[in-house]
Parts: structure tokens; C-alpha cells; sequence
């Protein structure tokens, strides 16, 4: 049985409650805003380009307003990467650097170029600024650490290299300039759960026991491809140092709206919050729909240490 | 007519020229070291894998000595990044930085993650330095420019997309840590003799007139690739705007050592010598064997110029 519960009222946002007309919404960022809870939903217009809409809610649950106009979204006239983003702004991943202040969020900058990591920061989700493009493409699946470690700041990242996907790593003083490129995290190959792909999943959670990698693997069984959510555990002062990763996946697609949308067996998240002894982990469902699922954080520390490499 | 008129000696470099058995010896990086111009081979031993091996003569032309042992090579035992080089050291280029008085070479590292760039540096190449992984895979064709331009390095580069692929820009301070990756210059599309593929070719040259690149241009012609090189004007302090590219190709695979051999109707270069007032092209010939080609600098300068972007 999953370690992570889904929550009764899932999926807790769907197109229908938009103030817009949209083909999906889902992949949601997630922030911790003063009392609110901010999402930063993925929504797909009807010409399939991707924009980033803010969601708020006190409870994280119910009552989600949200923006009328995108955060980011192609297009934008006062974009200095536009042609980067042509296609689609996408997969948002959200952490707040107390160093700054400010939020900032690691996207996909989707154009004919590839996809490629971009970076904006905001410090209300009213406005954000663009920092750029910060590794070319294709890559995707970035997630910012939310301090820095030995003086530099890292970044989770995923090459798209086609047959071999794995999770890598980089570094950076600046937060523009990225270097030491290096694997992190494998795809597990041949027949496992997390066989054929791997990615970052929420923005890594820092815990006494290490750096928390909620990150999704992908297995194809004819044809479709099975998405779900697994653990890996990183050494907090030295983050390429993978301590351990759970066997098994702490969520999978089991529930209709996750076996059954736009696409198929999808659990696909971009962030995750600690409230008290809890992890809230926002996710997207069969690439239509957001989710909320939670566990307690001492289980998945359990079930990390104990699961092995 | 192509601009560069092949040398009469060509190939100049083929596997029977080698100390050691290999399956194909072409695109060398090259330097100008002493009273030597050094050539820096792609070997491919039997198994398929590249390694890079160091070869001298006095004029250029003739009487090559080359090193048994490889400068770089997969297995490195002393490898820092022996996991991301383990099926091939490929298609270096030689940049010498004054700077810090060594020429450092920009490589393709092949290994089951991807082809990923890789930079290292030496001062007598006879042994090198690997500095790292500075640009994940997918990414090949990289060559560092020779001089900082407003306080810093740039580097041309070429990530993998796929269908679509263009030469990028990126810039640093270390040399390690790389930023603002961007299109600089465009494969054209359609039908045009490089409108399938771009990628850096020759290390920039630097000329009163702007960055002169040579660069490989790829066209397919009933399923092969044809391979041809062509000219692009880089701004001098300002090397994301181009400013001339010229229509035609300046060397076209056209004798039977280009034409036919391991591969089809390629010539690619990983780098050429300013002498005089000629540029001295080395290329690698149907990824089989080494040609030189030579043209007045000034005529190469006038193509591009002339020939409109």
C-alpha cells in the first residue's frame, strides 16, 4: 500500500474550476505564502502551450482563487527569453531562498529550440521576474536546494538523452552559471518500477537525516508509460552523495483520475510542504488534474533508510 | 568553386600512418606550439571507442610523429570523470588562453549517459589536465573562444534536440561554471545545404572584422548526411550577435577520401591555424582520415561579409 494517503477531496483542482477554458491542469508548484498556501498550476490552453496561473487557499484544500492572469506564460511581451518559451512555460518548481528573500522557481522553457530550465523569482506571485535560461536543452525537471551547501547553491536537473534518463546535479555561486554536472540519482533499468526514467520530483526536503528526493520513475508496460513516485535520501553537506533510496514507490497510479485523463497512469509531482509531521505532496494526475496526498515525514524517513540502494 | 583549395598531399593522416592498429583516425584538434603545429587525433581503436592522441611536424604537412600513448583516452585510470568518458574521448578543439599561458581542450566525453562536454588543459601536451563535465549531455561540438571579452570566457556549443539543431553560446568567469546559454547562430531549414543540422566547427577566429566560425553544416540527400562546412561573423566584443553568414559553403566533401569511407561525404573540423595570411584548415575526411585545406583569410573574410545572414 502507498505510504502517501490521498486526501478525501481529491483531485482537489480540475479545469472546471478555472476562470478560464483549459484542456488541463495539473504538475502544480507549491509555496507556503504567509497563511496561504500558493499552487502554481500548469494550465494547457486549447492550442496546447502551457502557462503558470497562482492558486491560493488557507487550507491547501478548499476554496482555491485563482488569478485570472498568468504568472508566466509564453508569450509574455516583456519576456527577455520569449523566443525560449515560444512553446510553453511548464512544470514549475518552487523554493524559497531566505538568502534572497524570494521565491524562485525552476520551469521548463519549452520552444522548437527544446525544452531547456529557465529560473524566475518572485517575492508575492503577483509578479515574476525572469533570471533566464540556466542550462540549455533539452533538460528539464529542475528543482532548486533551498540553501546553500559549502558556499554554493545546487540545482537537480534531468538531460534528456532518450533511452537513459537519470537524475544530475549541479552547482552554482551565482544561480546564472552552472557547473560539475554529474549523476546523482539512476534510473534503476530493465524491469523496475523506475526502470526507464527517472526525475526530480518535489524541491528536496532538508531533514536531520539528510536531503528527502521525492522524485518519479517510469516504467512502460505496453506502451504506456507508468509514472509514480518514489525516495532517495542525499547527503545533507554533500549532496552528490546518494545515502539511500526506497525500493518500492510511496505513490502510484491507483485512483480513476490517475489511472485515466489526457494521458494514462500518471502521478507526476513538482513539490511538496512540511506541515508539523506531515508531507503534503501536490501532484499531477493522469496529466489532467491536481492532487493532494499526504504522509507522515518519519514514515518515508523510515521507509527510505530502510529500502537500501 | 570552394574557397579552400585541398592540399596535395591530402589525406595527410590515415590509419596506415598510425603506430598502433585502428579502425579510423580524423577530426584533430590543432596548435600552433613552438616551432611544431600539433595535431590532436580522434583514434578509433577497435571496439569502436575514441581516444585522443597527440601528432607533430614541423610544416604541417608532413612527417607527422605521433605519440603511442593517448593524451586523453577512455580508462583513464587517474579520470576524475572516468563514468562520463567510458565509450569515447571525442572531436577536440584547441583553444590556447593566454591567460593562463595553456591550451585547454573542449571534448566530447561519450558514455551511456549521453555525450556531454568536457574541458582540459595542458601545457606541453604530454599529459592534460581534466578540468570536469562543464555542459551536460546531450551537447557536443564545443569550442572556447580565446580571449575574455568584457571580463568573460565564451563557448560555443550544440545541444542535441533532436530534429532541430542549433550552435549556442554560453559564458563563464572559472571556466567551470557556464550561464546564459543561447542561440547564436541557426540551422536555416528547408533545404539549404545546412538546414537539417549546425555545429561549431573551427576554434573562433579572431579577425579586425568580427569572430570568423567555421562550421558544419549537414543536409540529407537520400538518407545520408552530407556534411559540409560554411562561414558565420560573430560580433568581437559582443559575440551573441551575428553579423555576416555566408550562402555557400566553403568546402564541400567533393574528393574520394571525402566521398566514401567508414562514413559518406563528410568534411568537419575541429579547428584551423591562422599563418600569414592564409587559414590552414585540418578536417576530418568521410570519419576515416585527416585533410588539410588552405584559403586566404581575406577571402574568407569577403565571403562572409558578402554573403549576407
Amino acid at each position: 500500500m502507498d505510504l502517501f494517503r490521498r486526501h478525501e477531496n481529491n483531485p482537489i483542482i480540475t479545469v472546471n474550476d478555472l476562470p478560464m477554458p483549459a484542456i488541463a491542469v495539473y504538475n502544480p508548484g507549491v509555496a507556503q505564502v504567509g497563511d496561504e498556501i500558493v499552487l502554481l498550476l500548469r494550465v494547457e490552453l486549447a492550442d496546447g502551450r502551457s502557462s503558470l496561473y497562482v492558486a491560493r487557499s488557507k487550507d491547501g484544500v478548499n476554496n482555491w482563487v485563482i488569478d485570472p492572469n498568468p504568472l508566466l506564460a509564453p508569450g509574455d511581451p516583456d519576456s527577455p527569453i520569449a523566443d525560449y518559451e515560444e512553446v510553453g512555460c511548464e512544470d514549475p518548481r518552487i523554493t524559497y531562498l531566505a538568502d534572497y528573500g524570494e521565491w524562485f522557481i525552476a520551469y521548463v522553457a519549452v520552444s522548437d529550440a527544446g525544452p531547456a530550465v529557465a529560473l524566475a523569482r518572485t517575492n508575492d506571485f503577483r509578479y515574476a521576474e525572469r533570471i533566464g535560461i540556466v542550462l540549455p536543452p533539452p533538460n528539464k525537471d529542475a528543482a532548486l536546494f533551498p540553501r546553500r551547501i559549502n558556499g554554493k547553491w545546487f540545482m537537480l536537473h534531468r538531460p534528456m538523452i532518450g533511452r537513459i534518463e537519470h537524475i544530475w546535479l549541479a552547482d552554482s555561486v551565482d544561480l546564472i552559471h552552472w557547473g560539475h554536472p554529474q549523476i546523482v540519482l539512476r534510473e534503476r533499468g530493465g524491469t523496475w518500477w523506475d526502470g526507464e526514467r527517472v526525475g526530480a520530483g518535489a524541491v528536496p526536503i532538508e531533514t536531520p537525516e539528510g536531503w528527502l528526493v521525492i522524485y518519479h520513475g517510469v516504467k512502460e508496460v505496453a506502451h504506456v508509460p507508468n509514472y509514480r513516485l518514489g525516495l532517495a535520501l542525499l547527503d545533507l553537506e554533500n549532496p552528490q552523495k546518494l545515502i539511500a533510496r526506497c525500493r518500492y514507490p510511496v505513490l502510484s497510479p491507483q485512483a480513476d483520475y490517475e489511472r485515466i485523463g489526457n494521458g494514462l497512469n500518471i502521478v507526476f509531482t513538482c513539490g511538496a510542504l512540511v506541515r508539523g509531521d506531515e508531507v503534503w505532496l501536490y501532484y499531477g494526475a493522469a496529466d489532467t488534474c491536481v492532487g493532494l496526498a499526504i504522509a507522515k515525514l518519519g514514515d518515508l524517513l523510515d521507509a527510505v533508510r530502510g529500502g537500501g540502494a
